[in-house]
């Protein structure tokens, strides 16, 4: 099952997602819908209104999560190409939701005296669907509700400029993340999957997620160490080898500029990039 | 004028402080109350209910803040404890609002087994009344209501095992906040503050705010630049020397012992540490 959260006239609303309809759901958003009922039983909540595929338009699967959890240096070439050793733990930081927009948005970057350096990375991530704490790796899964596509734009000039990747990471409106979430019932694990990124139609990433250092469950299970996953969390779970900083000559993302990131059974974001 | 948030049987109200007396505004938080109107015009919100100030419970002053930025390494003294270098520019990393208490709520902090080593960290805690973006230093300065005291509470093995903070910063009901905020109408730019930590009443950490290597100024403009500040958000300013991490030999917090943070013009955090 595939779950969206589409814009309508007054706002947002939750939307169940088939190959060229979508089921509108009387539901806020995602998050919203989650919280109501598993992903499973949600098709009660229909309201009978149904959309083209093509008639609809995403807001970022979850407009407002509680948590944004992106996870770094979590595939082995994008740990060399950065220039990093493949950690113990996960390396997690945080991003904030008014980072993110929707699955075809324009990427707000900054103009080139502000950051020179605006980089893609593609991201299977994790949504939570049931609220855990001290998971065990069974409960992990089972508090999956399903994943979406991020794409984690970096400035890495801001990225780099103290010891915390905050700054870079959490840059405003430019976090497309969706277009909308496949199920654990389609997607299992998360395992298995293939990444790819393509700017302007050439592709900079491709890898599989079975090349996770850790994996989602992992994730799921070591974060819910420090504190309660609830629904509508998200997890990304970090990038593989292929971002511009790690090419030789460095490249970065520029006005007009076309990125399409593709994950393997749930679908693309094709966002351009806009200084604004 | 003191702002802060109390607990009542149905949730929270925010409260205009005096010395002796609680007013009740209409208004569910110190955030909610922002949003509505700027600290000098929230009198005219007084529900009339006054209740003394030994009869009330302080929440978290925000209660679910969409974004809490701590700033790293900004005292020197610190900076020094920590085998640091002074940064050129804010360590920025964020906690979520599932790691925040009550100015005298128990700080729930794990057995030996999950973290040995949870450290203090008083300090000076700017939040924002008014949305702003790309602000002048007069404009960063408009935009913080007021001031209010975070005990930063850090899982320092948790904080370590990764480059990036977060894991051990945003342990789950671990981080008071409050016990309300002195607006700017009587702390101006939040220089010249006397900042301490005691524990079981034996002074660990005291210093002064005009030992920021930021202001808090400084932080609101630059962190303005990357994404837009909004009432009730909350940026910890970073704590001075004196953490448990940083003596010879080094000491942690454990159940049972009592932690007191304050500054000066604001008041006082006093908190239990409860094994959970």
């Amino acid at each position: 099952m595939k779950l969206g959260t589409v814009r309508t006239e007054t706002g947002t609303a939750a939307a169940l997602i088939d190959d060229e309809t979508v089921a509108i759901l009387g539901y806020r958003d995602a998050a919203d819908a989650l919280r109501a009922a598993p992903l499973s039983a949600l098709g009660q909540a229909r309201t009978g209104i149904e959309l083209g595929l093509n008639d609809v338009a995403f807001a970022p699967l979850v407009p407002n999560p509680s948590k944004i959890i992106c996870v770094g240096l979590n595939y082995r070439d994008h740990v060399e190409e950065m220039g990093r050793e493949v950690p113990d733990a996960p390396t997690c930081f945080a991003k904030f939701s008014g980072a993110l927009i929707g699955a075809t948005d324009d990427i707000e970057i900054p103009t080139p005296d502000v950051s020179a350096a605006v980089d893609w990375e593609v991201e299977l991530t994790v949504v939570i669907g049931s609220a855990i704490r001290n998971a065990s790796a069974t409960e992990a899964l089972q508090a999956i509700a399903g994943y979406t596509v991020m794409n984690d734009i970096s400035m890495r000039d801001w990225q780099r400029r103290s010891i915390q990747f905050l700054a870079g990471k959490t840059w405003e409106h430019c976090t497309p993340l969706g277009p909308w979430m496949t199920g654990t019932d389609e997607l299992g694990d998360g395992s298995g999957l293939n990444v790819s990124c393509e700017v302007n139609g050439v592709i900079k990433q491709s890898s599989n997620t079975d090349h996770l250092v850790f994996s989602a469950v992992d994730l799921v299970q070591d974060l819910s160490r420090v504190i309660t996953l609830e629904p509508g969390d998200i997890i990304a779970t970090g990038t593989p080898g292929g971002v511009g900083a790690g090419r030789d000559p460095q490249e970065f993302l520029k006005n007009g500029d076309v990125v399409t990131t593709t994950i393997q059974g749930i679908g693309s974001l094709e966002n351009t990039c806009r200084e604004s």
